[in-house]
């Protein structure tokens, strides 16, 4: 796809706008939508950050929901190809489609004790992981406290939006 | 009412000790349900430690359930009595029951706009609290991050639950 430059973003209405970039954060067209209202931007982060600013300002409900938008890793949905263009090829260059069947348990049994842990299911950014360090921060992250989890999970989905903009915008 | 001795607390069969005990975390008896398994306990200390321990193994459901469970500090129903014993005296002692019609309002704002970020309401440890310290803290703990503010609201409802199980047993 042909990357559009800033100057252009700039100048695309508000439904264009949405149109281009509300399937940056999962699901949620609302944070595009929100974040339009910043513009111009200067470059790509500073509307990385307007989009980040918007989702953190979302509140409470629109973050929960945002967090639950995100299929699970190699979850049932993932296998049978239900889940975004974005998300299949993420999920693809980190090799969680050639999982073998014994990783594929061991991630399906600690995405249940994260779910089951957190109420949100485990999102990571996995591009450029393998799938022993995806394995191995799923591991980790579900000993974290509640709130010190959330915060990461906002964290990966900001990354996971940082490398969608960048294939989008030159 | 008659603090308990923590050998009769363990002598307790598991139904006396949910009638006892359930109401240390508001509207949520599965904690002291649950915690009953770990008896028998040292002192109070180590009663408390286990309810802690019960409650942030409840998972995220039943976590933002008990969040959902308090009630807005001088909120409607706190207004009308239609809250907790534990609760209506707790906020009593910290004098959220003689609110001037200013205070009244600036709270219902701030409640109103902690909820809206966390989508939960804002939960603290009041008894010794003056209206401004609490004023102060919602004014405050606004600004955290969600999950910051996540692990903070657990903090004060283990706090809450220290000061109420102290006033049951000796």
């Amino acid at each position: 796809m042909e990357r559009i430059g800033i100057g252009a973003v700039n100048a695309m209405a508000r439904d264009d706008f949405v149109a281009a970039f509300g399937s940056v954060f999962e699901h949620s067209p609302w944070i595009a939508a929100d974040a339009w209202a910043a513009r111009p931007f200067a470059h790509v982060e500073a509307l990385h950050a307007a989009m980040a600013a918007a989702m953190r300002a979302g509140g409470g409900e629109r973050i929960y929901a945002l967090l639950n938008a995100h299929p699970d890793l190699a979850g049932k949905a993932a296998l049978r190809g239900d889940v975004t263009e974005e998300s299949q090829a993420e999920q693809a260059s980190a090799g969680l489609d050639r999982c073998t069947a014994e990783e594929l348990a061991r991630l399906q049994s600690l995405n249940a004790t994260y779910r089951d842990r957190f109420g949100f299911p485990f999102v990571m950014a996995v591009r450029g992981a393998s799938r022993e360090d995806i394995l191995a921060a799923l591991a980790a992250r579900t000993t974290n406290t509640p709130g010190v989890e959330l915060d990461r999970a906002l964290t990966e989905i900001e990354k996971i939006a940082h490398l969608r903009l960048a294939d989008l915008v030159d």
